[in-house]
């Protein structure tokens, strides 16, 4: 099937994008085509209406607002995270559910922003300007000293309460100033058990049919009252229908459907397999970890649900990157594009060879990669007392120079949510620290060999195993002790005694030095090829085209369907008493408590979970999927196994949005948890 | 560097091997290019010498005997499974080193055999008739049968101690009778701690220079006695020279070199991946298992040793496979093949396209690949439990029908090594059988998804966690039970209710059929292909090129040489001051207690690891490497990081054999370890 389809694609790649493919700025929608296909009229209103009650995470999620009092729904795995943190041995959220009695009863989720867009700027212009004419380091520089100055002046006169973010699209053809509304006071509402939220686990993720109940409900709070949110979405309890239009509003993370032939290469031949070898070698790590014991099994869900889902989701990327199909296709429409920049002399003179460009740097990157990656964009791999001693420590030294020269985390228009990162209290696990830390400067040791300065560096006469016992009696686990580092900037950090903040001391040279040499000679070059190509595209195919996801807000359309697999065909439904075929009585394909026997309570014919065409990627979870009406009928959680090629094309014949039921939630709100009290603030009911 | 050698090897690719490329067989030795290039004679008695003295290791390695009295030189890895079955909890000799002070201290090597040849005869075309026009299956079962009949017809005449091997070479191209004289009482005589054996661990692993006194030393016995070896080698203590002429004789187990392009691309984006992240996911289990406590450590250590070895070494191999020189130079290799048999329309008729053939093999086998690989070929991953269950179902049933109708592991010839492997008592560990058959079935599921028919048979309703708990409850770790099960034969095993014989009998259809699909759709036609392709090329290029590696006895000849590693110069030699230096006294850069403090004492003239040019792979673990007059000066026990591409082509200027030198055991075996009764035997002094 996906050969068919790939001659279509192949044609159509980059003209106005066909079918149900594409993930649209609010401020770009295909509204003419959604009518013709679907006669839905999405308007102006229509969209103000979806987009005031359209919610990004910052942890890289999307939500939405369905109640008056700030109530917002999201997906569990959304929240995972935060069940943890507010769980204690004895009292295992994750495993029993969080189900307040009352208001009062909800709980800040740490470190976690709500972000409700309120407007869009271009201010490509402003940016071209101070870059032009510069490379390497300069370019960056400069452009990152725009970026900050103008997210400094675009909430100058605002309230604390809004957040400015420039953002890129098209490959740095294009940059927006994005304003945000935020709440910064996130707290738990509910969550279900997670063993019902990711019934049958790993083995089940990204399949179809499913039977998850993957959501949570949050709750804004302002002044430390329930934030009034009059402009929320309307939940429906309605059972979706075949064939019904669907809206997906949300920020899928990012794709990777405009990089070039070189780059997509370099991903299938270095960058994914290296991945690969990583996710999976520390999932190995992780399984056994949490097989020694239930409390290391408590404190490791998180961040092992985090590497699975990873792992898998890549394991899928790279087959697609592998479909030979998938690479003729991106070959033939670069060749186009080419052949058509070529017969235009004056905009083959502006664009020059950009492609030839990004093959040279594919091959600085092979060697740059790995020292890249374990040194700086890794380090510490998701150790919490690695990340405060580098914030901490970097954070005093960049606060110490002029905002616009300032590395891009630090800027002042980030200061804010990075000190909540910071500051905000949470658990730190010493054991899965250790574990984590163990295994980072082995695999740095690894990919960098015995022998490297940089390995020296860091790990001097230790081994990575005696290393991480020292660093982990840090203090850092601390918020007090956290604040007063923060607060006391640079002659404090160099005053500490703390293990991990002398760690950082001595290594971040080596981090910032990788960092410095594969901005110049990889992102620097690479943004300044991808913007040629960009203004090509633009030159020849026009703005009829949809920009790569970059974790904003976009708008996909669809209709609920399910698909042919392999000569089988997958119904776009499932319904509660499927769940209880599936399930076996073993992990992780059995019920929580409190289902066992509620088979006949539950209406068989709510729709439990279903499939739709909408074209959506990771960043997606807990999206809003929205009838013709704007209203909401349930929260994407997951695309089905072909989806995952939806990194590099989009495939509707096979690529499922995988969502949900308001439906299904609120019946299972009623029946199996009792919640009177949110099904009436919910359905008004 | 890498490219200025592509050229030179792709010109020379198929033609007689140039530089010290070649692992020769001793029927196809070039002595005329090793007289020329190092003016040393190896005539039929030099090669009789040193065949009288070379030993396979059935385990996957080689050695050579060095003394009258059966005692044979090896590496410690190649040991390093039978030390820690000898090992208890409370004796551990992996930590501590295996040290008899006399010979009747010496210990049985459960499974373990060694083999001498005595015999070369080619049977090629008995081969041929048997199989001339047949496809599929039945290619494979008259090829199989042919190959019982004449393993078991040429040891017919011989008594017990003699084993018959048919093995290819060329691809299928030609099949020799080899006839090997066997010890299957082999027993530990020495072996030091692993931590000096493999001093600097996994980093270290296929580096250099390096500081390994990786060796052990076992001894053949017959009749209850040290075996009479009067063939043996001599022992040299002479430190080798830079640029000495040096020899191995061994027996890689396997390379592909003479693959077709199409095979190399399948590897490189599907198997070898699959294998990268498999292994990689083990590891980190293990890893994780290992640290949990001492004991872990211990019986987890042989198992983790060949998982880390092995991703090593695949890695590097992928990397070569990743290499665009490498690449095309198999391109040109095969479009120069391609061209020459197409200029001879007699050639081109009896060719066909085999080349063709084998592209259309790769799409079937990537469908086949994962099923074949959980359900049979790697099925039990090591678990020594299943493994027994499997070899008794599967020999009740084979062994009631006729010898040449047998799947290969269970003909008459086979049998009496299969029945050694079974019956000899060792150590089975519950609690690593546990996580191994927990990590197989998981990765089973995940690979052939949770909704497959496999997995249900294999799964059932259980979860990996549940079933493995159940399995490792079966008595086959009893030696005795194991042998009432083989001797009772199909009855007994019907009879049986030991739990992981119950899951075989219920599993075993579902393997054998994806196996006997893999081999009709797969195997068959692959060897059908390649036997077409060795035919052209013997026809193109005639008998000046040797083999791929077969694990059969091949001599390889070199120098003394370092090499320049990307403008660094890698000296020959290591001496023991230089241990000293690398020593942090932190794993695995620690000494074992009894090396602390030596420095002085041990000679720092000695060398003690060095390079050599020699071309060599994976099997030729233990090799003794030789000089000019056929003396063991060494051990072979690694390539250097660069000899991994050895695999797919040889690089003179990077490719390194890696040795201990006999010098330098026989100064440890003194100064260190005290054994001077060894010493004796050894050097006569």
């Amino acid at each position: 099937m996906k050969r068919v389809l790939a001659a279509a694609a192949l044609a159509l790649a980059f003209s106005p994008a066909f079918a149900d493919e594409g993930m649209w700025t609010f401020d770009n929608v295909p509204s003419q085509a959604i009518k013709a296909k679907y006669g839905v009229t999405v308007d102006q209103k229509w969209l103000d209406k979806v987009e005031a009650g359209a919610v990004r995470l910052t942890g890289g999620c999307s939500a939405s607002v369905v109640s008056k009092d700030g109530l917002v729904l999201t997906n569990d795995h959304c929240v995972r995270s935060c069940v943890q943190q507010l769980s204690t041995s004895t009292n295992d959220f994750i495993k029993d559910g969080f189900l307040p009695a009352k208001r009062e009863d909800e709980r800040l989720c740490p470190g976690m922003q709500a972000e409700i867009l309120e407007g869009i700027t271009d201010v490509t212009g402003r940016i071209n300007g101070a870059t032009a004419g510069k490379t390497g380091q300069d370019f960056l520089r400069a452009r990152d000293g725009a970026i900050a100055a103008i997210e400094k002046d675009g909430c100058k006169v605002r309230e604390e309460k809004y957040r400015c973010q420039v953002i890129s699209f098209y490959q740095g053809g294009q940059f927006q100033l994005y304003t945000y509304r935020i709440y910064s006071d996130v707290r738990l509402a509910f969550a279900p058990e997670t063993q019902i939220a990711f019934f049958g686990g790993d083995p089940d993720n990204f399949n179809f049919p499913r039977y998850d109940l993957d959501f949570g409900l949050i709750r804004l709070y302002e002044n430390g009252k329930p934030a009034a949110t009059p402009r929320h979405l309307i939940w429906s309890t309605a059972n979706p229908r075949l064939g019904e239009p669907m809206f997906v509003a949300g920020n899928p993370g990012s794709t990777s459907r405009l990089l070039s032939v070189a780059q997509l290469e370099a991903l299938r031949d270095i960058a994914m397999p290296d991945t690969l070898i990583m996710l999976s070698d520390l999932r190995g790590q992780l399984v056994q970890f949490s097989a020694e014991s239930p409390e290391h099994s408590r404190i490791a869900a998180a961040t092992l649900f985090g590497i699975e889902n990873s792992f898998k989701g890549n394991r899928g990327r790279f087959e697609t990157l592998l479909d030979p199909a998938m690479m003729s296709a991106k070959r033939a429409a670069e060749a186009e594009l080419k052949a058509k920049v070529k017969a235009d002399p004056k905009l083959a003179a502006t664009t020059g060879d950009p492609w030839q460009d990004l093959e040279a740097i594919a091959k600085v990157r092979a060697t740059l990669e790995r020292p890249y990656t374990w040194l700086e964009a890794r380090a510490g791999f998701r150790s919490e007392l690695f990340d405060y001693a580098r914030t901490l420590v970097r954070g005093a030294d960049e606060r110490a120079v002029p905002n616009s020269e300032r590395i891009r985390e630090f800027t002042d228009a980030r200061l804010p949510l990075a000190e909540k990162g910071l500051l905000d209290a949470r658990p730190v696990y010493p054991d899965l620290e250790k574990a984590l830390l163990t295994w980072w400067l082995t695999k740095l040791r690894e990919n960098l060999t015995a022998d490297s300065p940089a390995t020296k560096t860091f790990l001097g006469k230790e081994s990575p195993e005696s290393l991480a016992a020292k660093l982990v009696a840090s203090k850092l686990s601390d918020p007090a002790y956290r604040k007063a580092l923060w607060d006391g900037g640079k002659a404090a950090i160099e005053k500490s005694d703390d293990p991990m903040i002398r760690f950082v001391l001595a290594t971040d040279a080596a981090s910032r030095a990788i960092r410095k040499d594969y901005e110049e000679k990889v992102i620097s070059p690479t943004e300044r090829a991808t913007e040629k190509i960009a203004h090509a595209r633009f030159a020849v195919y026009g703005t009829g085209v949809y920009p790569d996801a970059t974790f904003s807000l976009r708008l996909s359309y669809g209709a609920v369907a399910g698909w042919n697999e392999k000569g089988t065909a997958v119904p776009a439904f499932t319904f509660f008493p499927g769940l209880y075929d599936r399930a076996t009585g073993k992990v992780p394909f059995n019920l929580p408590e409190r289902w066992v026997g509620l088979k006949d309570k539950l209406n068989p014919k709510t729709v439990f979970d279903f499939a739709t065409t909408n074209d959506i990627i990771g960043g997606n979870s807990g999206s809003p999927v929205l009838n013709a009406k704007g209203e909401v009928v349930g929260a994407a959680f997951d695309g089905n196994i072909e989806s995952l090629g939806g990194d590099y094309w989009y495939d509707g014949t096979v690529n499922r949005t995988v969502v949900v039921t308001t439906a299904a939630l609120t019946e299972a709100l009623k029946k199996v948890y009792g919640q009177d009290r949110l099904v009436k603030e919910l359905t008004g009911k």
